[in-house]
């Protein structure tokens, strides 16, 4: 039996766009209002209310009509100007991606970086910072989605606080899925969106901005106006009473009211446990299989993605294709520098389960048998199986 | 009786958001697919594929994921640059508001206005064109929605390609009720959206571009690349064989695919016909109430869309307040110049039928009686019936 | 402009199946579980315990899973038998139903009948208890959709308790709309839907039952068991703890939680004073378009459904066709004795709102004069919408 | 990590209620339409008529607006009378469940019956059926779920048309799951219902009938009329241009259309070989992991559920809520006589695909651990692997 590739898959356990709760789909298909109706105008106000309760950020998070791309790229071009000093700390290629948008603006760019299976290190960070007393922003991406490594945010923001720079932190794919929220990390400007670890679609920013951060992007002569690039112009959007600068995504809207509502009803550490336990079960299982996980160190790995390291002799892309063909499963690739060298298995929102651990293991580990590659499926369930039972 | 500003509307005839087809919104809870799964970018191909037969551009439409501002906002920034002169047709607000994207890019813009109740006359095109033959561009705003008034585009655009400058147009509120399309009116550069006359929530634009158009793109230095605004990025995405530059908002397109069946299904011409009808029961019930339309000449009224002029006397706001208020029916405000002197009936997708005209005239003529400033509701409804019935 | 009977209609305003809340049909998608999944027995309960408060039995509701065609069925299977004597008061065709149920049993039917247009008078049925002593039931209509009058069953309620009989009213097209609950009116044995006033589809049965009808139930050897027809077997069934006789339509339950949910939301009383309004404005305007109401007198009719005397010379049925071609507006026909010589302008649930009497009398006087029948279309607005204004 | 008893599950891996497609609660979420709206009795036509194609009766098929149980009890009320002798073919608890229907109807009752863990020889049919000339109607359980053994109705309904009776079927959950049709197996009266592997909710019966059948209870004078119960009332109701015996359940109907054009589109030979190959894996897994299926024999298990003895020592209802406790799986007990002694993995609709053979038994294994029954779930998965490998 094979799945063709116009077939619906049977589970979808990639990093994003993931699965989304049904009840987040139903929220979507919610009644369309004008969006000057005061009733939506309240929704809209309810909605970032929910969010500022798990975003923690000193002011109302922003919400950007675009997927976190263009949150993150807004966020350069509102931040940085011609005369801001970077440094972007690099463990992986999204947080390489950066640079382009930071350097648009003019600043000078400084990298600390690492091997794209390691993570950053916050005395490197305090090191740079003494080297370069005139950084004025750090930028790092906490949860690297294409090494599946998560970097140690709050750490850092302690490091950067001391410092005086602002901290940007790209917490996109691990936000709803692990604790990160800008008090704790210290962070004054956090890129999300809830189409990752809340279980919704794309099409969605979340900002949480500290007072200093939107103080910085006022002062900035090339922040962003009257644009889709412009974070400014939303500064009171949130406010029942006052005026969209252009019309947001109702139906999306609609939708992550219903994944916040459920993220708040399930309680965050609950589902922070599901999805650390379903990454435990899946390294563990992976480790009996004879795989190797990307991140040089298990504590490296993200607790909402398990990045498996290709096995020499597998082409990868063959073995995504061959796992969706024979058991209508969909994994992630890599992406840039990673792409070809791991496969990644997403467990964010409503696949953060652990049996999905076990789905994904097995439909790995029979892919690589019939490409040739054969690894002990069942040892790999028995370790998923000891991990997950040990909860 | 009166319904409170949290209450859930009975009626949204507005100009967009517009209510979305229930099919439409059965279509924004379908599966959420991974964009690399071969099943989605399929979807994708085949929606950019239904969406090529009603726009008919040069090339296949390109699918941005931000409403329409963002659609216009990056043709700005990938067709103009320095060197560029563009006349920019302005017969109402929107079109206006172009002018800001326009000269963003350096370059030269000329004008030709008329006040905001009239549109452009083709003949005073092709005056300003001679007189500038260095005009490499002409944009124009089709149905100027704060206005309620459509542009003879087709007329327009015959002048242009004599000219030889490239021509582009804001589609937005008129594409899919009325005619229009890239050929018939010889756009280079069709610029609209499905929350409008397709009956889908915002968040999607879609782009119609001549092989002229681009080439231009191409050859500007200053079109963006890696960025939100960036077109060239996305020319070949709509393959399913090829990648996306970032995330595609999944969901919207679902919905998107739903609104185009439907569109089809139903056939342009009786979709259109139904918006026209609407439109003109509208108009003969206002002209009835002894209320006229915002447009000078009946002629330039838009079929999607009927502005109301606001009685001497009558706040707007108050007025619109009111109607939610009494029936639980929402209408839009004008915009900028037009805010506070006119109301705007939308009659777009799913409510573009003629009963939603009583609707929207008993709501209006019934507020207005609240407000101290009577009209004869019955006559308006009679002379709409007998429109609807001449139909 | 036609709309041919393969188009959806643009209005369902009937007396049921109804055009449902579009929180219901998402009610309806949501996740169906396994009927013995402790989270859907809960739910069971949930809503069992809801209906409770609004159904106001002696005893927990009780659901059954069909149309209320069921409910009234099996309460004539369960509580009547050889030996009762029913008297069953007759205003309407759904009243004179009844009795072939309540035959089936055995009993000896008693009729205390007025004409359709009328309602029953409980000194009439005073008198005829005071005649029969021996009545052991008394079964009534509380509105007799085909003829949109309402019985006053609490009047009605307390003649039948002084007497001593059990009280079974059909409180289908009632309950929800207006008020009528068990304690109030006395009722032994109410039996209702979610498919009318609730904006359900239909699919389900309520009955809320006191502790003399269970005990005659059980008394009665002739009550089905192990049946379709059973009320007895789902005495407990909406105990979490207990098992169902058999499988519950688990989404039409979930449909049921989201209508009960929204009608506590809104308030029993405004969803009610919206029904009345807009039946109100449906005959001020009736009245002002020389049209006439079917019942006899205006205090006979009904607040969730207007039935309109069929004018001399015209054929209902062409008459309703015309109105869905010419308008997309579906209203409903009379059935048996009424058939043929009334239409239904049904209120209920979401289109229970007043500006739905507005549609209902344009589409109803511009059909009518299409088929030669002319009346003021423009006075019974004025009327409705004044009466609107009155609300 | 433990589920609570009110969480959603994460897999409802059941006989019925099953998990519905996700397209199927799309379609329930349909606009709810007038059953008198010609939209939609064209609807119930064209679903029965794809119904037709797959049931293959001689007669268009019947639907019936409550769950199969209707069915059941529907068929035994109208097609059984006085006089008749019903050989009843009891090899599990459903198909002795019928005979109380049967008798019922006053008709003798003939047993033919084996242990629950076998299914009917059909040369004891011919046996029985020749010692019993009389015999009107032999009555079977194509798949008595209970027990998870499927009859060899095609071999019996030879038999059975060679003698001359009628052959009554219930197919409820083996129809759109294995291969079965009135027409191959000489079904008269074949019973079943959308809500097992078309992937609905419960809610409707499906009747496929033959000619002699429809005589047969034309000439019952027993067969109901005006009631829930009643097929012959509902006859002709598939005709868009016939009325409804009484309302049918609009939204069931939406729902069943999608799910019969879901099956339609897949490929019923497709459907059936996912299911067939669910049950494999399943068995191999537990063969693997010693532990045994309820069947006596391999060929008498059903491709579409999936019964597990339950081993010494083990409290049946412990172990399911144990499973569901410790990793959110549903499962299905025993009914009746295999109460306590058997787990049903259900393998029917959108959950017949191989990984959830996995999940189960992973899941099964795991808590069967966790009650101190060790088992080799590695083991069990490695051959369910392979068996699904051998697809």
């Amino acid at each position: 039996m094979r799945y063709a590739p116009s077939d619906l898959p049977v589970f979808t356990l990639t990093t994003g766009p993931v699965d989304a709760y049904p009840a987040v789909l139903r929220g979507l298909a919610s009644t369309v209002l004008y969006d000057y109706d005061p009733a939506f105008q309240a929704t809209y106000q309810r909605v970032t209310e929910k969010l500022a309760t798990v975003v923690q950020a000193e002011t109302m998070p922003v919400i950007l009509h675009g997927e976190p791309v263009l949150g993150l790229e807004a966020a350069a071009a509102s931040l940085i100007g011609r005369g801001d000093v970077v440094l972007n700390l690099v463990s992986g290629v999204y947080a390489k991606g950066f640079e382009g948008w930071a350097a648009r603006s003019g600043a000078e760019i400084v990298e600390l970086a690492v091997p794209y299976d390691r993570v950053i290190d916050p005395a490197d960070v305090a090191r740079v910072l003494a080297e370069r007393p005139d950084v004025t922003l750090v930028a790092a991406c906490h949860h690297d989605t294409p090494s599946g490594t998560v970097n140690p945010v709050a750490e850092i923001g302690a490091v950067v606080r001391r410092h005086g720079a602002l901290f940007l932190v790209d917490a996109v794919s691990s936000f709803g899925g692990m604790p990160v929220d800008a008090r704790s990390a210290a962070i004054d400007f956090l890129v999300t969106g809830p189409n990752k670890c809340l279980g919704c679609p794309p099409g969605l920013s979340i900002l949480g901005i500290s007072d200093r951060a939107w103080a910085k992007m006022k002062a900035n002569p090339q922040a962003p106006r009257a644009s889709i690039l412009s974070i400014l112009d939303w500064e009171d959007a949130w406010r029942a009473d006052k005026p969209f600068p252009f019309t947001p995504s109702v139906a999306e809207i609609n939708g992550l009211e219903a994944a916040i509502d459920l993220y708040l009803t399930e309680g965050p550490e609950k589902v922070w446990a599901r999805h650390a336990l379903t990454a435990r079960a899946c390294r563990a299982g992976l480790k009996a299989m004879g795989l190797a996980i990307w991140p040089a160190e298990e504590g490296f790995a993200s607790p909402t993605c398990t990045a498996v390291r290709t096995p020499d002799g597998i082409d990868e892309a063959q073995l995504r294709a061959e796992i969706r063909a024979r058991y209508g499963v969909v994994l992630s690739s890599g992406r840039g520098e990673t792409l070809g060298r791991l496969t990644r298995i997403g467990h964010m929102g409503p696949t953060a389960q652990p049996l999905h651990a076990v789905v994904a293991l097995t439909a790995l580990g029979g892919a690589l048998a019939g490409l040739g590659h054969r690894v002990d499926v069942g040892a790999g369930i028995a370790a998923a199986l000891e991990a997950i039972d040990a909860g």
